[in-house]
């Protein structure tokens, strides 16, 4: 291989992010300078978040900017190194975006060059000891604060965050539900994740049904969603509820604004907080979550799904998949074998 | 006198509170048992959680009931005490509904039976030193935490509650910016009130103006409107910011759900909360406020407005005052003169 292919923002989208947002393209292989490594990408990780890097908006890191390669996290091996820390052939994590090779310099910006621990492969790292685990962590615990005996809803509960909050809130010992789309993604739920209960919001009734399955109401809520489930959810939080704002998939890809809820008055009637983070502010405390997530999954208590696609040429459509409900999981695309 | 005369509640609202929505009744002057105190209305308070009390759903206080007297706050006289520590002329404070005597046992239950304060008038018992005082109080600075050098922006901010909040900020070393409705009550903000700006939300494009005005962006939104005004707030809000719902009364008349604000993603990015309270959870530190405000109201860091209404046959259309923004600050109607 002696190109770098990559997939750049050709287009900002309008609705439904898709294949023809991007362009496909072959460029030199960069070089790394003075302290910099040279990273080849084998694991690409998918996340909702990466609709909002493609809109023309301030937010919490900058826009993609057009005809540069999309941004993504990433699991790669190094290639060439200028860096006393780093040997060809290490596995590391970074933000290496979608194409084959990323010069990056460690120590430098988020979320610099992390190398894979010991026993942990590429999958592992980009889901239950990446972002997506961490975000369930500390989200779940930090803002939710829950408490054993307490019930936790979680949206978006079969997806990569979603299930990881879950399990967690099971595991601290509170009564679980779950939020997700068909009868496959609910039985997952409640058969292998062990929530207490789910609920399929593509053919039950979303209110009622977390009333049924709430008989204590909701202490935290961890919405992944946004739109008609939460408030849905609001209409059955207890008093000094925790709504987590981790995400508002609902939304990302609509072309006009979305209406809130209608019933935030009930955050009022019941003392409760409603409250948005993001993951990069817990990066200097990844050891602590990634120690517990680690010790959970060995355990067993913890379980995973990772989605993997493979190839290339199927990085746009991967995407996509994230906001029409295909994955199963976290979603990843392979692109290569360490060597 | 010798009968009770009632405002009761004779039919639930549908959209606008109105005089039809009551019913004028004379009954006998009810008789203290043991333990028991008769007092005599002679100020009531009107507040925009009032209208809440008159739908028939779940709520931090039950619903009033078809037929009973209307539930509000009041500050009477007593008239006869079968309580020791009560006597018979004391100025007092209570929920005594929209009636000219109420029976209340001190003690059992919310608000009890307050006497006032050497120095303290009604009025002004049932304003800055009453629970919409300590509403402004306790939201601002528990739920608002306020930092000095911070902005604050206020809703509803020439009411009485508002307009509290937004000089306790100004007080507390905060830039403070508030939005009412047309240029009398915005001219009252600056140039009484002594806020740094005001929006006046009937003629300014608020979205734009909040921009203009809060170059910093907003670290803390004291809420009493909701709907647009709260969205074009959470446009604006600064990392970390605090939004005190305390209120929404641009929904409590509404004859259908008013959707929420369509930015709550503003919330994630910007690592910020909304949170709810309800006043009756800090009545065991009353004191503290009350001494605070006190100590404003003699030093002129704190003024207000009380909009006294007179007359027991204009109970109803006061409380329609509210709603439709007639009110200029605290709205109280005198019943009598203490005797």
């Amino acid at each position: 291989m002696n190109t770098n292919r990559q997939w750049t923002l050709a287009k900002r989208p309008f609705g439904m992010v898709g294949p023809d947002n991007f362009e496909y393209r072959e460029t030199p292989i960069p070089t790394p300078g003075d302290g910099e490594v040279l990273v080849r990408n084998l694991y690409l990780s998918f996340d909702p978040t990466q609709r909002g890097w493609m809109e023309d908006r301030e937010s919490y890191m900058p826009p993609v900017q057009l005809d540069e390669p999309m941004r993504a996290g990433s699991v790669g091996q190094v290639a060439e190194s200028n860096h006393p820390d780093f040997n060809t052939g290490e596995l590391v994590q970074t933000l290496g975006n979608w194409q084959d090779f990323v010069v990056v310099k460690p120590a430098q910006g988020l979320p610099g060059l992390t190398k894979l621990p010991p026993g942990v492969d590429p999958e592992l790292m980009l889901s239950v000891l990446g972002t997506t685990g961490l975000t369930a962590y500390w989200g779940l615990l930090d803002l939710g604060n829950p408490q054993s005996g307490e019930t936790v809803l979680v949206s978006g509960a079969a997806g990569a965050t979603g299930s990881v909050a879950g399990q967690i809130a099971r595991i601290k010992g509170c009564r679980v539900v779950g939020i997700a789309g068909g009868p496959d993604k609910c039985a997952w739920l409640t058969d292998e994740a062990r929530f207490d209960g789910a609920i399929d919001y593509k053919s039950e009734d979303v209110d009622a049904r977390i009333g049924e399955l709430c008989p204590n109401r909701v202490d935290v809520f961890f919405d992944n969603v946004g739109g008609g489930i939460l408030e849905a959810a609001l209409n059955h939080i207890n008093m000094r509820a925790r709504v987590v704002l981790c995400g508002g998939i609902s939304s990302y890809n609509a072309t006009e604004p979305v209406p809130g809820p209608a019933n935030l008055m009930n955050l009022v009637i019941n003392r409760a907080r409603m409250e948005g983070f993001i993951i990069i502010d817990y990066f200097d405390r990844m050891a602590q979550a990634a120690n517990d997530l680690m010790g959970w999954i060995q355990s067993g208590e913890l379980i995973y799904q990772n989605d993997i696609q493979e190839g290339f040429e199927n990085i746009p459509q991967t995407l996509t998949r994230l906001f029409t409900g295909q994955n199963r999981g976290k979603q990843l695309l392979k692109i290569a074998d360490p060597s």
